[in-house]
């Protein structure tokens, strides 16, 4: 077994968007990749889908959801479930940062922009 | 897509295990379970284990993990990552809840006893 301290998000290459792993494939893990994310206000994390299932707790700040022209917003202490290979895109449409916990089916998580070029993550998975 | 209200952890037929699945099979879900659980002041979880990866994410309160002869402390903001299909058994060491989020790379998230009889889960994955 492994013990982490979880780590706080770090600035990425994605504006507003900072990231941690707090587990995936560098801990032996090729079912699940646990990361903790925070989007500024404002910010958004580019249209994309995942090849995997995938579940997004909300810990505090206001989102929306946009996938197959549907929008939904959530807030603090509400679960986000993705369907797997949709195309999808959260925004940060509150004030404060976006604080989130994203949970995927898969390490590494495959990641596809909406015209299906792979999209390489700036964070392990 | 699904959001859902974070349910609080409801006592369970575990002694001092209280549970709330977040998101899993009712969901849609095959990769993924998430569940919320809250362990009372000396409870444990029975010895089992997964047919799937584990990531357990502490909120507050001590923990510790057993594992194949090894003990392990945990704490708040930190994440044990437990091996798939090695038995294992979460104690709380402390005087207060022990809270934790827990996902599984599966739904549904077979589990065993350590003498190789299944462990039926009296919660939906």
């Amino acid at each position: 077994m492994t013990i982490l301290e979880q780590q706080r998000p770090l600035p990425t290459p994605i504006p507003g968007v900072e990231h941690a792993t707090w587990a995936g494939g560098a801990q032996g893990l090729s079912q699940l990749s646990v990361w903790r994310q925070s989007l500024a206000a404002g910010a958004a994390t580019p249209p994309h889908r995942h090849d995997c299932d995938e579940v997004v707790m909300c810990l505090s700040g206001t989102g929306e959801v946009h996938l197959g022209g549907a929008v939904q917003r959530f807030d603090a202490d509400t679960t986000v479930v993705l369907p797997r290979g949709v195309t999808h895109q959260l925004f940060n449409v509150g004030n404060e940062p976006l604080e989130l916990i994203a949970v995927l089916g898969s390490s590494p998580a495959g990641t596809w922009l909406p015209d299906g070029e792979a999209l390489e993550l700036p964070w392990p998975t």
